[in-house]
């Protein structure tokens, strides 16, 4: 925690310097260390307040916070979903999120969350496939090469051992751009020229596509036994990814089930179809895969507990790090109930 | 609007350009001014998603979330109670809250709001004061001397010519805070030695203590016929102010029903007792006092619509003032698709 004693400053990370955290760390440091924090957070699962996620809809878009807390910390996120912003130059999804003290309601932090998000959905992925891979899973196709994709390899590189992605996406320059970026990370790279032949031979298939329509990015004649999908693209009503045959062939894993059966790929199925919740797996309670032929699938929309782990893992990262700024965000009057008294002090202070 | 091209920056109100704005402008001023866009807003009431706010509680407070939006602008408030706090030199209540644009989702000011819900607790106040006050009203009992008396007290100056004042709250130093800090500006102060005493003449009683619990600040023999009450402190569930006895002789006019039936004074009351949407006042739709023997009480917990109205008035006062800062709140990748190629280029450019 950064050391201040002065009680009207937040802790603020701008995004060049949630880079350079990241940077200083090295990338696949920082998502196994924030992965850690996500496997921490579903293991006391059970601690939280939880909520589905408070949305303002509108024509173009959503405007999302996801609060949490797990009554020592609690956190929330900002985070808006416009899928038309790429024709204004701007990015489909920023976030930015606070981590705040329980006992005294006072923020200990104040991040951008845009490059955060990349980080913890991709860190999350990677832990649940921990879980729910094949054995000696090598081979990862991506389905959708935008702004995650990066992020998913180096995690399921990380902390899986993947070593060979395969790429597909509509637009070949994705997929070119993609290829490129992680061309020195030591990956073996292949881009394919349709999903079909992307997922030959995959052991993880993950998608990540950003049309928000009911598109059905994998059939079910696709999906070979035993591997292991990890369906991320899929994340607001109406948005989905997988045909709903493949659903019903597989093992469905799911965050927080009230917020899935209605982001998730399985709003394609019955209000009461069954799920595992993932951290009864993480904690051992549930098996997680149970033969090498099950297909399982991670029916991931993103919870606000992983925000409140990435919240807290940066908030950790900061002690005797300079990757922050001081933020005069609370007023802190001499005299706690003089509020009005600290502007007449400005007021006598700036005229003098 | 502050002027800025470039799509990773926010406009920030630190505590002190928030001082600095409300002091280069006049407080009285800036409540007069806010006050137009309080009731501006309130003309477009219907115009508004609303919905009460989103609380998480624990022992010592609790962390709210107060998001609105009228389809153009969305707006959402941070705001602890955490009533122990001043015992660690922390202020009870903190705030901060941002305005966004829905169309792109993207914010457009991040704003302290300690100062500023304040500020706009008043000006609320006093808008609806000037639709039920008796005629002619000029002096303004204020039970509690905390933190928003001073602003409660010049709100009432500024918008309905309130001169004198009499002051009561249990701790006497507050009362004589108070008195200093208001001295100078024009208004008779008289410090009473008890509630009693200080609502005698009173034509406006302005309740604003701070105890979390069920405390009976006013019974019903010191409310003589025709005042107005303006009961602003009791604020959540299981906080109130006023004695049961004088809600039934009250025509009670409320901000958003849903949330006041819950924290307001109303929640001694059966939940379809009738109140009066002030809303309804305001347009004209409504008479709101009818007569000048009518008690008048406006029981306020505060609702998201005044903190997108500070929100909308502060971040037009920005244009062209320099009480600011810019924040790299939002990644703002060269290809909006390419957040990983951003952390690749700034590991080539600090690097180089």
């Amino acid at each position: 925690m950064p050391a201040t004693d002065q009680l009207n400053i937040v802790p603020f990370v701008s995004v060049e310097n949630m880079m350079d955290l990241v940077l200083s760390t090295g990338t696949e440091i920082f998502l196994r260390e924030l992965a850690d924090y996500v496997e921490e957070d579903f293991l006391r699962w059970e601690s939280f307040d939880k909520t589905a996620r408070v949305a303002s809809h509108s024509d173009d878009g959503v405007i999302e916070l996801m609060p949490t807390s797990n009554g020592t910390l609690y956190s929330f996120k900002y985070v808006n979903g416009h899928p038309k912003n790429t024709r204004s130059g701007r990015q489909t999804v920023t976030a930015f999120g606070v981590l705040s003290n329980v006992d005294s309601g006072y923020p200990l932090l104040l991040s951008e969350m845009t490059i955060l998000t990349a980080l913890r959905t991709a860190a999350t992925s990677a832990v649940v496939a921990k879980h729910l891979a094949p054995k000696g899973a090598r081979t990862m196709a991506v389905i959708g090469n935008g702004a995650q994709s990066e992020f998913q390899a180096l995690a399921f590189k990380s902390l899986l051992g993947i070593d060979r992605l395969r790429l597909y996406d509509i637009d070949p320059t994705a997929t070119e751009r993609c290829r490129r970026n992680l061309a020195e990370l030591g990956l073996t790279i292949e881009a394919c020229r349709s999903t079909e032949e992307a997922v030959e031979g995959a052991d993880i298939i993950t998608t990540v596509t950003a049309d928000k329509q009911n598109a059905t990015i994998l059939t079910d004649n696709m999906i070979g036994s035993g591997v292991h999908i990890n369906a991320v693209g899929g994340d607001c009503p109406g948005k989905t990814e997988l045909h709903r045959d493949i659903l019903l062939r597989s093992s469905i894993f799911v965050e927080y089930p009230p917020q899935t059966r209605v982001e998730g790929e399985i709003q394609q199925l019955p209000q009461d179809y069954p799920v595992t919740e993932i951290w009864r797996v993480i904690s051992g309670e549930q098996v997680g895969r149970q033969s090498a032929d099950q297909i399982t699938l991670f029916d991931s929309v993103g919870f606000a507990t992983e925000d409140f782990s990435a919240l807290r893992y940066v908030h950790d990262k900061l002690r005797g790090s300079e990757c922050f700024e001081e933020l005069d965000l609370l007023a802190d009057p001499d005299e706690p109930r003089d509020l009005f008294g600290m502007l007449l002090r400005r007021q006598a202070l700036t005229a003098a």
